[in-house]
């Protein structure tokens, strides 16, 4: 893991940027650490950039507030990567479906099960890097893209509590997988989210096999994620992994 | 208004005992308030009592930790008012066919709607002679069972924000009644509570006409809801009342 950038922001949390390999991430880290930080891993695609501002907000408000070690990167064609000419060719596939009006389902199978495959592992690998710095001592949460968290969780055993956002298309064969999720979650619904199915998300945190499960809806688009869940999120992280 | 007992509990909290006219209540007071507390009226029946355990223990919390006012009363038949001989004669009903595994719904509606219309000018009342005390300032949020929560958001403006407990029999009047609900909801859900429809409450989640509403939904029973609820009801009532 090579630090490329390095930037003490005004809220004393600690920015760095770094490359794993041709993976490219951020890092926050908060500001005065007693002891080594616990960690949480943001996962997120659907074209979210490892910049975008939602997401910067969200983990510096928990590095800053929460004492959390906060970890994003850019998944294989997202953000600073490159696209593969298959990548291009199913998102102008999913385009032109999408202003036909056609359905997406087959389309986003093929969009989100390589990209789940190839960005699991490496998830995993930044999670290696991450737990040799001494300023993170684990436990280890994930907060983010559903599809991507319940592979995480079924193969990663060192994932011990995920906040899943429930708007975005989940594969069948992840959808099947969620009787595996075993860990604590929480499950964050946006009521309004013309673009994912709200009856598929209920039946989803139905299927989830974890004992602890709790699902927090709110009105609103699939954006419109009030910041008052920000908080919730960092308490129940904090119930969990401290 | 008249206190009847007074007691200095461990956590500082002070807890008075009170009957106003035939209305018997208790109500809680933080130990050290600056200013004059915000008010939490606790709406319960189906044989809840004003003294019971997890309502007392919610109550007291939420006044030791969060420095809120917060009162209870028994409704008409429940704790230590008398029952009439109409009530014994529905709750004799309703036993009746439970046993016998018939639908409850037409007897529920015989038990929950004279209740509904009898304990909320109770609830107004008291909520009159609570206000009028120095050392409570308004404003109001009421938590506790959906059915009097409807009926006491739609006539009484002083209500400002309410937690509903979505386990209990909604009558259809007031199912009909929650679009005309517009104050801030959370709206608690315990996903597997055997005697609670829950397709009936996510729809009446849906109903209720107002913007900011929050769906939490926890795994167990009727009566499991986890504590952790408890802490984040505080919450969404700071966000609101203070």
């Amino acid at each position: 893991m090579q630090f490329t950038s390095e930037q003490r922001l005004d809220d004393g949390v600690l920015e760095r940027e770094f490359t794993l390999g041709e993976i490219p991430g951020i890092l926050w880290t908060p500001g005065s650490a007693p002891a080594p930080a616990p960690l949480i891993l943001v996962g997120h695609n659907g074209g979210l950039h490892k910049r975008e501002a939602r997401l910067v907000a969200r983990s510096r408000h928990s590095a800053a507030e929460y004492g959390y070690a906060v970890a994003a990167i850019d998944a294989p064609g997202y953000g600073d990567r490159p696209l593969s000419a298959a990548d291009k060719q199913v998102r102008a596939d999913l385009r032109r479906a999408k202003e036909a009006g056609e359905p997406l389902d087959e389309i986003l199978e093929t969009l989100i099960v390589p990209l789940v495959e190839k960005v699991v592992p490496e998830w995993q690998a930044t999670l290696d890097a991450l737990l040799a710095l001494p300023e993170i001592g684990g436990p280890v949460g994930y907060s983010g893209m559903t599809a991507i968290g319940i592979q995480l969780a079924v193969v990663e055993p060192r994932i011990s509590v995920a906040v899943f956002f429930a708007g975005g298309f989940v594969p069948g064969a992840l959808r099947k997988a969620a009787r595996q999720v075993t860990i604590p979650l929480l499950f964050l619904l946006q009521w309004d989210d013309q673009g994912n199915d709200r009856k598929l998300a209920l039946d989803l945190f139905e299927a989830f096999g974890a004992e602890e499960k709790t699902l927090h809806a709110n009105l609103g688009g699939h954006t419109g994620t009030p910041w008052f869940e920000v908080e919730d999120g960092a308490r129940f992280f904090d119930r969990h992994l401290k």
